[in-house]
């Protein structure tokens, strides 16, 4: 074992630095989950992650705030999820632990699955207020990975907390995606023993 | 607002390093308890974050791989949780994204409260068989924290996959560090509105 690291890096693959246009205003939710798949679907392409993008823009501009795509294998990392990419890096941006803090415009974030558990629960903690997401947790288990304990009322739970969750937008590009990477036999990072 | 960033640095506060004692080996569940209460105290007295704290250790040896202070504050992420900062630096340390890799000993999370909805599903992904925690949800929600969407059947769910959970071990002594850090009126960051 090397010596203890109290120090971890996190990034985003270079290709994403040419691929975004920071600029663009996306003016629908269209606009916006389109940019999550084609994350996703360079990720895999370019061999830099799991079958996973997403994007946090300000509710009513449109403005993109942050990006996360999937960098569990790459970085080494079982936390690194697009949506704990796109949480971190937006906060950073913004200098702030919350994205509802005090005097901002409300944030939103957009994701080409389902959240899984952790993914649900730091969307709680991150401020947003709303999740828009495509393809389904039963299209992720579908081609191998698991999603965790997440339950009907982990939904409802959440919009009690005035956080709103809708599905399907763009499911069938998401899922085109999850698809593309099992045919790449792309890894199935933390899958659970005996399951599938 | 700033230029978008792509690159983020989670990091523990720099006391840590003088305070952990990698040499030693944890030969009881109350020794590994301790070093996780211990650093959730340390973490409140410091003032560099929440008063959470937790660590990752070899199953048999007692060897410690990593540990986590809770960071939301002072680094400006709402993932920084005591555990997933211990979750990431164990990760890079062993060069793996999950705790349970093949011929990989068995790995034990110990944490000084119940985990919240993001850190239990990022144990999962970890790789961690066992997790140990002192303080209980409802000592963290009398504070004025949340826990989100956990319930008991979240619990089952990480059974039923492997990953045992234990709690109430040195709870008194977990408790005594949120009740102090209410005392000294610390952050209750990423409080839900609306909530107590």
């Amino acid at each position: 074992m090397t010596e203890p690291v109290l120090r971890v890096e996190v990034s985003c693959p270079a290709w994403v630095e040419d691929f975004v246009d920071w600029e663009r205003r996306y003016g629908s939710d269209q606009d916006r989950m389109r940019l999550a798949v084609e994350l996703s679907r360079e990720n895999v392409e370019h061999e830099t992650g799991g079958p996973f993008g997403a994007a946090i823009f300000e509710v009513g501009t449109g403005r993109l705030v942050s990006v996360g795509v999937n960098s569990v294998v790459r970085l080494d990392n079982s936390t690194l999820h697009g949506e704990i990419v796109a949480f971190m890096t937006a906060q950073r941006r913004l200098g702030s632990f919350t994205l509802a803090g005090a005097g901002m415009r409300a944030h939103e974030l957009f994701t080409s699955c389902e959240p899984c558990a952790m993914c649900l629960g730091a969307a709680l903690w991150s401020g947003v207020t709303r999740i828009v997401y495509g393809a389904s947790g039963d299209d992720v288990r579908a081609v191998g990975f698991e999603e965790g304990p997440v339950f009907p009322q982990s939904h409802d739970y959440l919009t009690s907390r005035g956080v709103s969750l809708e599905g399907g937008l763009l499911r069938d590009d998401a899922k085109r995606v999850l698809e593309r990477y099992r045919e790449r036999q792309g890894t199935l990072y933390n899958r659970v023993p005996g399951v599938i």
